[in-house]
């Protein structure tokens, strides 16, 4: 008899789980169930499609309800919310969101990829008509829908995706301001980075309150009217909130199965929870930090897909370990480009490092060749054994997918004097003779202790 | 009483020794020559210089005699040749190309980084007036006064080199004829990366003429009016020859200095001859492969700069090795970017490998975000192991970027399926979520023996 597979969660890390069990292992009976009417969507390309640079919803998605089932033998039940979990019994409960039904499905394995909710700050006001959160398609479809130029938006929270959705209100012609409770941006990057994306930001006409605390969103009429934060008060017509996530854990918590950091779901290398019969993926799970070997909460979409493929290999009966996260991230604030992986120089002193930090400014081509720009690249390194640990650029595009190097470099464990002695490419369009990466070694050599 | 340090060229090897030397020990009586009348300049950008994007050669130099002299004690004497060496009596012989007057000076220790000139084939009309070739700043003056729009030029060679000024000469306003002796552009590379080569070329009204052996060059009254090919002869205006370099060891040969690979120099890891008062490095000397550990000839200007310093270091009294050429290069033919490093599926089978590649073609940002472009992106990897041994990219210039990831990849000796599990950059405007490089590593997976 075939075995039931139940899939919580029909986004990156459920449907690469799914499609990996399937191929592997063609009689399991697998269900998906999905909370919201999208599957299988590219979630970071929302600020694009709010934008408007993407036009159609339909073109962040990469497989259709029906192409899943048809193509890879996948039923997915859409407006379907598991609303409990028997660990017991083996049994999980979903709700037809459309027509209120529930019903009780068994499993004989069950892959838990529920994702991860944006956090609703406890403040007067967060219920008001005009408060967005920007997580699945709906949300998007809702802020685009409520995005009309020549409005002003505040955008709560200066990290990545904040400043994505400022940049792109900003492009569709909205006044933006964003509030960042502290003193600085991005504060894991250097403060010398973060004062260029403030530039950046105010350059291309977006407001930043920098040590500005979120107190309350006023609302008339149950419309918001403005933001109070510790610092200014400002009239708007909408609210986007962007200060994290949280992951979504509470089924396994009530299932009783072990969380570990920030409430994450405590997973081994092959994602099995502390129940046999039970996997935990993507932004719901934690995941191994490969630099400290120690468990860690980094929700980012590589690594859901990458941790769904590891659940699918597992649940289909093929042995098969996640390699961790080293986190690893890009993104782009209009013209200006940064990138980081590894530890910034707090985290390695925090895993017990005797960590230092060496940032250079430098060309990103021939300086003789048009066009180049300064690339800024940060190095951390632990002084005793000059090991990179962590690597942050800034500049250019190219200068960002330079830190794709400074990835495997680290993966690979090596000091910064075998990072000097690397032979990359050079041709003047591309890179100086010495590229920022080498000046950045041979800077970093002198930092390590004799 | 200091010792007496003579180096024989004033370009990237031989300035990175003096420099590195001189640091080391100030007391070091330093003597350089230079045969032409520049110094310090990135022959590499050249091609940019004749094509009119960088407008002064002074732009290409980044350090002038007199600045060597008081910035660094290091004192050059340029159009100065060095026509004798004499080993037993540890003396050159200088001729001053000024006034012809020759001079005997003695050193303590020598540095030979005469570098390579273009190979002078043997045709009749090579000595006609019209015939260029483009290895020094002088060269590069001579080949840009000649370049008159509306003009007709034939190069002769599809190298690097060779396109780089197809591209220039065609941004210039000239007529540009490509003649390539092999069936194909660039062989080292895939064919379907040649094709694309080839029709990047052509759609910017390059004519490429493949297969074409070039016999000889036709003139009138000394001057250049045809290049008569095997295949075509073709009517113009000017001849640029770029069919390859040979090093510049004639002096080591004379004085009896052991030589290697296509002549050039034989050096130990600290780049010491079979002299041990004499060092060689750049375009003149042989280098170790860092991937199959054999000597090697690639000569390069990333290279020549190491080497430099190496040698330097050596001299200078400090242990210092080179680390070795793993074949790094990248150009861009117009939008076309291409980059390879390591070894070619050619070059992997010589050098004994049970090797096979791995083509595959994908998108370099999410295939939702606009202007993406297809990256071309091919693995050389050894079937027994499984580890990664070339890597040939092309396609935007984040694209050609994306190989010095690999660079470090196959510096550490990685396994496909090791990088495979690199936690890389991913946002949708400079990544897709698996990045080519992850999805050429996971279809180079499955060409491992299991």
């Amino acid at each position: 008899m075939s075995e039931k597979l139940v899939i919580i969660g029909g986004t990156a890390a459920g449907l690469s789980a799914a499609s990996k069990a399937k191929r592997l292992d063609p009689s399991l009976e697998i269900t998906v169930f999905e909370k919201s009417g999208y599957i299988s969507y590219g979630s970071c390309g929302l600020p694009y499609f709010v934008g408007g640079m993407i036009e159609s919803p339909d073109d962040l998605v990469s497989l259709h309800v029906d192409e899943m089932r048809e193509k890879r033998g996948i039923p997915v039940l859409i407006h379907h919310e598991v609303t409990h979990l028997d660990s017991v019994k083996k049994t999980v409960t979903a709700r037809n969101l459309d027509d209120g039904s529930e019903a009780v499905y068994p499993y004989d394995k069950l892959v838990i990829a529920t994702g991860a909710s944006p956090i609703r700050p406890n403040i007067p006001g967060i219920d008001a008509s005009g408060v967005y959160f920007l997580r699945n398609v709906e949300d998007g479809i809702r802020l685009k829908t409520a995005s009309v130029p020549g409005s002003t938006c505040c955008i709560v929270g200066g990290g990545f995706i904040g400043l994505e959705v400022a940049e792109e209100l900003t492009n569709a012609g909205l006044k933006v301001h964003v509030f960042e409770a502290l003193p600085r941006l991005l504060p894991f990057l250097p403060e010398s980075f973060s004062q260029i994306v403030l530039e950046t930001l105010e350059k291309n006409g977006v407001t930043v309150h920098l040590g500005a605390k979120v107190e309350a969103i006023k609302e008339e009429g149950g419309k918001v009217t403005c933001l109070v934060s510790s610092t200014e008060t400002v009239a708007c017509d909408m609210v986007v909130m962007s200060i994290g996530v949280v992951p979504n854990s509470a089924l396994a918590k009530e299932a009783g199965l072990k969380l570990g950091i920030k409430g994450a779901i405590s997973v081994d290398d092959s994602m099995q929870t502390s129940d046999p019969a039970i996997w935990a993926c993507g932004d719901c799970a934690e995941a191994r930090n490969s630099i400290t070997g120690k468990p860690c909460y980094i929700p980012l979409g590589t690594t859901a897909n990458k941790m769904g493929r590891v659940a699918g290999s597992s649940v289909g009966g093929e042995k098969a370990t996640f390699h961790g996260v080293q986190g690893s991230m890009v993104t782009k604030v209009f013209d200006c480009y940064i990138a980081a992986t590894g530890l910034s120089l707090a985290q390695a002193r925090e895993a017990g490092y005797d960590a230092a930090e060496c940032e250079i400014k430098q060309r990103d081509k021939a300086s003789y060749y048009p066009n180049h720009r300064i690339m800024n690249l940060n190095f951390i390194l632990d002084t005793v054994s000059g090991r990179l640990l962590g690597a942050q650029g800034m500049g250019s595009e190219s200068a960002a997918i330079r830190i794709d190097t400074l990835v495997a470099a680290i993966d690979r464990g090596m000091t910064v004097s075998e990072v000097n002695d690397l032979d990359l490419i050079y041709a003047p369009p591309v890179a100086p003779v010495y590229d920022p990466i080498l000046i950045a070694a041979s800077q970093a050599m002198k930092k390590v202790r004799k």
